[in-house]
């Protein structure tokens, strides 16, 4: 019966669009959707919907509760017409602690998790030797010593291909722990002398795998372990080999490469 | 009879303490203890009760609902005996959202609101288009249009001796409305391009003053006022004449010079 030119709501062809979304996690219950809870995902989705309606977000990187992102970046498809300006439209309707830097078309078949080529993360540590109540909750306050050549071998020997199980909860739904770890290093920004960041990039991660490697650095960094342990967790240990989960207030997904 | 040796509990001398301090003021309704509030006086004050018994700070600036400080200065006189770190036991007795950067045995008599010489203002302007997540509640989100030479035309009417009557509430406690700005300027901060920032420096300020003067400027800046009203309002105008108070929540007391 005709009707399926270009103005028929049965005939507009899908379209595929990418956000790069910026959030302060502390009031998070992490990105993904649960029942009842605070999250990025719910925030976003909600908004989504009041646009689209029901819409299915793809994420590159899930964080956990109080995990902050820089450059997160998520991606749906609609039938839907977009508003004129869907940034402003999103960031309209979510809460002032998530940002949606930008929102743009996508080619056809984008898939924000499946396309990523790498994940970049960062864990803030504030060294001063008093607080700072501008970081509560955007840096680990580490007053303590720290031996920057031990963690930054540890940095070194996390380059390439390992084995990552010591690095994840044992009660995990990873079924395949090797990972490639593209960059790894300590440095401190310039701009601001007191912070100390250990930023990493890999192809992908396994939950809670920049925490626990973080926390693990501390202690060899402390000196509470042996820096000639931290080479041999690399190898497919069990997971109560490792070190501590550092606190999740400290790390950032920093960016997504494609 | 005798007793009133150096270890006798009454012949100890009054000793005069001074704290610099920073706090994040969103979470606060202010510096000034009010019944039933969260004040940042309150918060210090608790703390200093439980180590000397009932204090009375003295403090150099008081600052408003949400504003900010980084270098705040109190002071108080005790006769008890100090813990063996001072800064140490008020930090692990105040809420994370004060940091007690500094408590150290001062000359007697200091009073840190008589002594001081000036004090140091600082608003920030978040300039970038879209929201920071990391700035809520830290810089005014300003993305619009800003004449930067208007404002800073502005800033440098300020300097000097004026009467800021139309800069500070009218339901007000002083008498005295004249005041001597020892500097004032906008700036860009090299290692934070979206930052916009106004410093104002001043012998002292009245309640409202940093606020009232930056909301002038901004409707000068936009063009909603003209520029050459700004050193009419220096010379005792009524309140109404001149623009609203900008929010809290871009404010900071930067420092204070004795």
């Amino acid at each position: 019966m005709g009707g399926e030119g270009p103005d028929h709501p049965y005939s507009r062809a899908v379209a595929t669009y990418r956000l790069e979304i910026a959030y302060d996690g502390r009031a998070f219950r992490g990105w993904a959707r649960q029942p009842g809870m605070r999250t990025v995902e719910g925030e976003i989705g909600a908004a989504l919907e009041r646009l689209f309606g029901p819409t299915r977000l793809t994420v590159a990187g899930r964080t956990d509760a109080g995990v902050h992102a820089l450059g997160q970046v998520a991606s749906f498809t609609t039938a839907a017409a977009p508003p004129q300006d869907l940034g402003r439209a999103l960031n309209a309707l979510t809460p002032p602690d998530i940002a949606i830097r930008s929102a743009e078309p996508a080619a056809d078949g984008f898939d924000a998790r499946r396309d990523a080529r790498s994940r970049r993360y960062r864990y803030r540590l504030l060294t001063s030797r008093v607080r700072d109540p501008f970081e509560r909750g955007r840096a680990l306050h580490w007053p303590w010593r720290l031996d920057l050549g031990a963690v930054e071998a540890c940095a070194e020997a996390l380059l390439g291909s390992h084995d990552f199980t010591a690095f994840t909860p044992t009660d995990t739904k990873h079924t395949h722990f090797e990972r490639r770890i593209i960059a790894a290093g300590w440095s401190r920004p310039e701009r601001d002398p007191e912070i100390l960041v250990f930023e990493i990039e890999a192809d992908a991660f396994l939950r809670g795998m920049v925490r626990a490697i973080v926390g693990t650095m501390l202690e060899i960094g402390t000196g509470k372990r042996d820096r000639a342990d931290f080479a041999r967790l690399l190898s497919g240990q069990p997971r109560q080999e490792a070190g501590d989960t550092a606190r999740p207030h400290g790390l950032y997904l920093a960016g997504v490469s494609y």
